[in-house]
């Protein structure tokens, strides 16, 4: 069945407001690789998630699962897994090339945040469903899906003035998966280490590209 | 260089009652078919995907170019390929399965919307850069980067009350690309058009997933 929308409308006016708004909020979001051990409110996480799962997914799939871990113990599990593939990483498999682009954000294998921030996110996609028949579901688009849902946390984190890395730990996700147990069907997409920024926390000083360079009118 | 980074901090009353507005906000979005020809200010779209560009991107390459299209002749060509290729996808490419999914939202491979919203806004990826000596860069996780942008530029426009839907249309990304000469490391992500929606606009009646059914805590 369909069934009429007709959400809020603004008077222009008000539409330009707002729009300038939300960019001067977004503008402020950076990644935060220094993560303060203070507690944040459990029920904010659940409203940000909630949040999350508003977004769009091929062919209305939700694909999506986050796994919020807060358990200290499981939080050192993931640091040791995710450091020793990322030593790897940064030795081997990503090339000079790769550890070069990356030296002016100064980021390495070492990830204290894994242990300190409140929560670390899981975020996996369902790459299949699973019918009530037991048949397999496919899951279109299913990572497109779920990093639109990955834009809508992260502006709803901003928006409540917490902050994370977005991260993708290359290979570090069967490991992952196993030890927080989820099935065959979800592989790790990103693991967002999420609570207040460090008192001080620095960040490295990027510039972003002017409207010019990433917009072009027909 | 890294500088010092310290956003905004709100109290945990204030933190909960923003996150529960944000996603009472975010919660109303709908992916709307029907879309008014009523004009839409332009300085809108503008700040929207400025904001869609304070996505984080991997090793902050920023690799997405929105295009803006508001010229009605380059619009019908687009709804021309679309259609076509659609067409082709719904009767042959997609299967009954996918076909048959897809028939409670009641899409199909006509797409007026093509050629009645103000503005179509399609957002490539770009696969690779090129340097000032003219060696290709590398675009780490390009396509997860320009989605996350996505997701951010789906909120901004919930923001200030307009819609779209997010559409990927297969197989027509070469020949949309060639149209709006866009070059060869920028690849066709999302098709999205944007505007207000029809005073009789009707949306499939769908349900999300409860928290449930899309968290886990550790
Ligand atoms: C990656 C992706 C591709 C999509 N492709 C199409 C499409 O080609 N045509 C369409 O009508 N809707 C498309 N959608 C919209 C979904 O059908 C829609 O998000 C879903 O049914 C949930 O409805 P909602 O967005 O109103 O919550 C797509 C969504 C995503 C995330
Ligand atoms: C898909 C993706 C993967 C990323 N992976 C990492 C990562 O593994 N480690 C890290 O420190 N930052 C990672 N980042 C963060 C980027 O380095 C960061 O977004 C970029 O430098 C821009 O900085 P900003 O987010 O502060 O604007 C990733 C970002 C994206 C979108």
């Amino acid at each position: 069945a369909h069934v009429p929308y007709s959400p809020q409308r603004y008077p222009e006016e008000a539409m330009l407001q707002r729009s300038k708004d939300f960019y001067s909020l977004m503008s402020q979001r950076r990644s935060v690789r220094f993560i303060s051990p203070e507690p944040v409110p459990r029920e904010v996480i659940d409203k940000v998630i909630l949040t999350a799962g508003t977004a769009p997914s091929g062919a209305h799939t939700e694909p999506w699962t986050f796994v919020v871990v807060s358990d200290l113990d499981t939080k050192h599990k993931i640091r040791l897994i995710v450091e020793e593939e990322e030593e790897v990483n940064y030795r081997q498999r990503m090339g000079d090339k790769w550890v070069h682009d990356l030296a002016r954000l100064r980021t390495n294998w070492i990830k204290e945040y894994l242990d300190v921030a409140p929560y670390l996110i899981l975020i996996f996609k369902q790459t299949y469903g699973i019918l009530p028949n037991g048949k397999k579901k496919t899951h279109y688009y299913n990572e497109i899906s779920v990093s639109i849902s990955c834009g809508i946390f992260l502006a709803a984190l901003q928006n409540v003035g917490l902050v994370t890395v977005t991260s993708t730990p290359l290979n570090c996700g069967p490991q992952l998966r196993l030890l927080l147990k989820r099935p065959a069907n979800e592989k790790l997409l990103m693991l967002l280490p999420v609570g207040y920024p460090a008192a001080d926390a620095t960040v490295p000083d990027l510039k972003r590209k002017n409207l010019e360079e990433i917009m072009v009118a027909i």
